[in-house]
């Protein structure tokens, strides 16, 4: 922990939401409290990283008050600089989550449209000062997809980003209940990733970003991901994480990997019972990132795919896991026993 | 949800218990905080219609104090009819439960023979103003067990439904700590049972009513069905639910049903952990109740089958599942994805 | 209690909020966990006159979520008509909550102005069905502050109510963070008041509709209640309580009232400490409705004396204390004994 | 603390109950969970006792269940000895509280009437082995207020303590929810009174007992004692403690004794706020009984006001403070600093 | 539970720590509170043993403070003697836990080497007294390692045990954080094996005594038993039990016996999920000496095996099981039922 | 809150603690729950700067475990720079805490002089990068008692910031359950005191040091002020605040200041009740550092005051008022109302 590793500064962009939820498998209807967090998918990759001692900044707009200092502290516990994050009088974005269990699902509502960080005053952001010493930019479809304003946050952010040569990583998840201020995602996200180079998703993202159709298997997945590089070929490497549900309590996971030439995948991980799933395609996202340039393909694979699996077992949005626990997961040590 | 489908005027009469219990799978001694509850067999049958939007009508005694008023609340809160319960000063029937794990059995201590119920004044008890818009009634062998006053109650209430045409449905659960009050279990449920039209159980409940020795496969539950109607030739439909116990944490559910012709069966769902398994018997019965007229027989059992089934995932005695949430399990959809 | 006293009839509209606070005086930042309650000063008078046994029906919108659901079930406990709650796809209104103690002041975040209710379907409203039996409606300044839709709502629901001769009770709270969507807060009230014919209030509020200057002991009490009769003729009685606050914990409270000739005022009160003070005006307000045909007027002064100082002990937004409870404080009997 | 000061045996007589209530003065219809704890005055005055090192020995009937053995496991904490409580298939008897605050009162559930206790076997109390060695039997009015079978064992107790010269002191609470099994609590009392020796009680208490009409001044309280002497020439002692109630949150109290010749008071204690009132009075008995054969007669005194007063700053039943922490009080040092 | 059984008196010697870890498979980090629980393996060992009706003294040094107090009230629930324990003023040892789950281990931090156990009185402790009505004394070899006293300590007790014939049991835990005041473990724990006549432990802590090499499987466990009682001719018996993990969730254990001349092994228990598996160990050791002299050889190793499985059930360091739940699971009944 | 005052830099050097306490004000012994914390003097004062916006820097050393990473994540949430705080393998300091209430005084037990900071690395601290770029460096008489490490530590730091010409604030609070490991109070508080510049502290303090007997009206403490300053010349100032307690939770506070010509005070604040005084002290001293040199004298002094009796309502060790909040109370708005 805390080694003196050569750091790389990566910037996020994008909502870090108040996450509220009953106990115990509660529903709300049967609780009179509610256990909170913060979390958010970019502000989950920012954390997970600034615990492994990598020097990260999270640009945001949270809400002039309580709620948002608290977001704040939150996010320097683990280091993350917080300089850049405006404070607006808009409310906090924030979800209800009612956690599923066994063959339960989980439900979850969004209270984020007209919250602080849609209502971002994107042009007072100060992006050449932040980029300026950046190897990395990540963007996720989540921050496009809120506002105008977070779209043209996000647009400014990735043309000053491709301008000074920071490697820009793309996590493209689609959300059913967002895209609703006018753009259409398939042509925003086509806009962005044309100009990114790493992406993370698997045969369903791919589909909905060409239009394409391909099914989930091995061979469609190394075919989506020529045809993505292809029709952008600023795209260098494709990540992606792949899950078996059998319930909501026991999950199966891998991760497989096209370079461009090569297909590499991981074994599978089983996890039982899941604690917390909400964060573990970030903590899969952040594992990458962490360790691309440092280590062989196959121990990026497979560092990635068990900070993703732990992050299973670990409550909250971010992934806490120390670098040495996943190495540990990675190298299939996976029996639990007590550390003493 | 509240959609306007016609409803059935269900009534049910019985007991509703405070349940007392620690939680985080302790022992009462390790403990100095109960999580508390409201409810009952027949309770929780009524709870669960209300829920689909039925229209209920609960009939009991409960204590006049704080806790009476808050049992009131509770059924209330699901627009249960809580017009003709009675307030008398004895004390509300509750129970203290710990909850078993795994290997560890739940433990479950009764304090309810001189409680308000147990002294229902049931002389007093409206049954005409109840039942006359009534389409079912449904009711218990806990009832008539408590002592002379409920089985008097009961008496008079099913005397008067079986005048009216209501339809009679009757889950004859045998519970050993109870019937000690003066009259025979088996006598008691004979005669109640010959009034009734449809009947929850399977050859153990048929064993101790018939006195026969029936075992648990399906060609003796066939058997145990028609040997039952033969004897009661009112009994029309004879719905049992079966479980495969692993320990307290991991159980096999499915269910039959003989309708004097045809045998229907479900497929076995698994569910794994179990979070709650009080009232999922429950479940099962309203799970029939509410969908009986309005489905074919195989769709009625597999969607009594899974409100059982999700029942086991939810705590506290009443199954507060929707019925979208259900039908989806119904039609083998358990993965339990997230649904945002 | 749920005694048979001929029941009123009352109408509240208005908004009902999620309110969510750390517990043990703790701040948010201090936290992981909030306490929550579902309240709102029109829901909070229909719950507490539904508690004292009268018939009361909340008009509304909720959100259609689990906790929309919620918060129907919140009041239906008491017994409270939901029929004409509408459900629609905007999320739940709420705020947070740091509560204050000693000489720490209580600190409060709405996020209420996209909610249900402010984007409520305000000519889908059946209000013939729900005023044709209604002897009293209630409303307040908060609901005609919140947006065109909330103020369109309940401008039809004071004509109509206006025409069948229903009496009309309004609490012209006002509030600075809300009348932020194009009309003003004087002309609203003005127009609304002109209609109304029990008003809540002291001179701080007068002052606030008539743009005058009154201050705030007897005579001038006296002075700006004949002062808004005059340019109010509907307006017949004027009922006003007042607080002494030290600090957050320690209060003392009286209430005064003209009645167009005659001045009536209580006994101080002393509260410490105080448990909650938010809803004791609503408090006040039901303790007035509640008792205003029933009782002579000195007596109904002092019972919504004694419902608003005993709701400061009572956590949560609504008084839930019983009428015999309030009537022996209302009667100076402020020991505190232990009731066995 | 555990000094090796010479101990007095001392034995009590009487239920324990399990006590539940919500915690942050909440009401019962507004929690989910009930904190419980065990007492009851018999089984506080011998806990305090043992708290003080005292050897004590604790006689009852409690619930042959997990909830019976949590009650002896409680005792034993301190020390009590449990070696002849008996168990019984009865159900524990219970109490459920809602705290009242300021000028909010307490509420208090009692479900004793069919308990364990209740139906203690009393022939079989092993009377001889327990009091061989005892120095002191303490009664209430509680116990033979509960049931024949608890009067009879009562009865058993008191005339071979009488018999063996072993100190008898009496706190003759009387309850009007108990006394409905045949009995007259005054024929009784005075039954038992004739044959104690240390009287706990003022005006009230005589009264009852003397059907006499004192009123509650120092000069009434010892005439009152006088004449309770001259009924009962075997008492000795009168220790009375005096309580002035400002609401439910703070109390001033303090205490006096005739001990036949002379009259003793100490200063009055001021509690604000009061944490706990349950279990004072047996706080102050428990402190008579442990120094009244050790010290002067004010000390005595001042011990017990101080014991009675600290009682209201620890949540439960019973005193846990110290003896050290006592005597800081007794002599007046009521700053409450930090001890570190 | 408590007949009359005769009971064997034991012994124990060592450090009773308090332990802290947050709830709900919380980090530390995320956390505001922690639960706690007195536990220890020796002491463990004693309240298994009392709960069961044994005589039992444990026999340690605490701190003395308010922890220290509670310790010994801890112990006393299940009537553990506490009389020569030793209060000083160290502070009490502790240890944190961040429990693991699934694929996450637990991790625990030990704050113990500067306790008041650590610097125990060895030379004022009355050992004459304890052991003189002993059947069992029982030691770990964590007491040896935590300082020079407290291997003094026990040198003295084991030397005195072994001359008045005391059966002297040993668990010789090895941990690699302890052991670091100067002597070496291998030496001292030869010492005091070589007058011990029960040995727990498998061919793991055998090779770290004997400096061996023995393999897992069922041969070179007889083969090390061999070796260990061929070096120290006072052991004559092997207990050994054998845990398989699947992560932190999902064990199962089995047990087997060398006694000299024949080998005997219990079925495999599964136990899913895990819900606390401190003092598992303990839990098969207090099994061991409760039925050692009682029960057929094969029925010991069952109880020991059923006692090891169902702690994994129960929360905090000690088996809580009563006798007949044990027997009950060692007798194949593992379906969990609900026991009304 | 944020705002970009420009910002002085201060240093603080001490133990950070782990506090755990009860909730509900319950001894330890009745609960199974500790709230926990992080605190120390010169870590309160340091985070009360951080939130107020100024640029602060902890040094201290921590345990290399779960819970020093967490007292890190504990400063950082303010910004509190914690770049130069070691960690090693000795345990975290940590204290335990009975909180008291009305007569009942708080109980405190420490764990902390084998700790971590106890062991720090002196000579490794890199005191040249960390000072120079301070204005103010702050220490306590805590720092010097604990071990000879962390005197030898304060030593250099002390050296070295004169030597720079910081400004050196002290606050000599003396606790008898440190000093000794060898060296006495006196002379090093007199050794350091040479070098430092302004005193926080009254007569006690003053008495402690001079071996002098003022008592504590105000022209002592100005007599005193004047001693002090003429025996160490480079104190310029001397603060003091004084309280009146009235038990555990009613407080009155004032402050006082000689600024070797002129004498100031604040009017007494009361603080009614008392959530937790811990802290109180650094309150006002953070009050102090942060107006010191931008505000006229009187001014500092009342918002030092305001700051200080703020936090009595603010549970934890650290005030998190903000500045806003503090000068409202330093006005004398001590009304408490609500903030929306």
């Amino acid at each position: 922990m805390e080694t003196n590793v050569e750091q790389k500064k990566v910037i996020t962009f994008g909502e870090i939401l108040m996450r509220l939820s009953p106990s115990g498998k509660r529903l709300l209807s049967q609780s009179n409290q509610l256990n909170f967090f913060f979390g958010g998918t970019e502000a989950n990759v920012a954390m997970a990283l600034a615990n492994w001692d990598n020097k990260v900044e999270f640009v945001s707009a949270v809400s002039d008050d309580f709620i948002g200092k608290s977001s704040l502290a939150f996010l320097r516990q683990s280091g993350v600089s917080t300089l850049h994050i405006q404070r607006n009088p808009h409310p906090m974005g924030l979800y209800f989550m009612e956690e599923g269990t066994s063959l339960r699902s989980t439900q979850v509502i969004y209270n984020r449209l007209s919250s602080a960080f849609a209502n971002i005053d994107w042009e007072d952001v100060k992006w050449e000062d932040i980029l300026k010493e950046a190897k990395i930019f990540h963007w996720t479809g989540i921050t496009p997809g809120i506002s105008e304003k977070t779209y043209q946050g996000l647009k400014r952010a990735l043309r000053l980003a491709a301008e000074l040569g920071v490697e820009i990583t793309v996590d493209p998840t689609y959300r059913k209940n967002l895209w609703n201020y006018g753009r259409g995602s398939r042509e925003v996200l086509q806009e962005f990733i044309s100009i990114s180079n790493v992406f993370f998703g698997g045969t369903n993202e791919i589909n909905e970003i060409l239009n394409t159709n391909f099914s989930n298997d091995k061979n469609n997945f190394i075919k989506a991901a020529q045809e993505l590089m292809k029709s952008y070929p600023s795209i260098k490497k494709v990540f992606d994480k792949v899950r078996i549900s059998q319930g909501a309590s026991s999950h199966r996971i891998y991760a497989r990997y096209w370079n461009g030439q090569q297909y590499f995948s991981t074994d599978e991980i089983e996890i039982n019972p899941v604690t917390d799933r909400i964060g573990t395609g970030d903590a899969f996202v952040a594992g990458i990132i962490f360790t691309m340039d440092k280590y062989d393909e196959q121990s990026v694979l497979d560092f990635a795919n068990a900070s993703c699996a732990i992050k299973h077992t670990i409550v909250g949005d971010v992934n806490l896991a120390s670098e040495e626990e996943i190495w540990k997961i990675a190298k299939g040590n996976i029996e639990g026993r007590i550390n003493r």
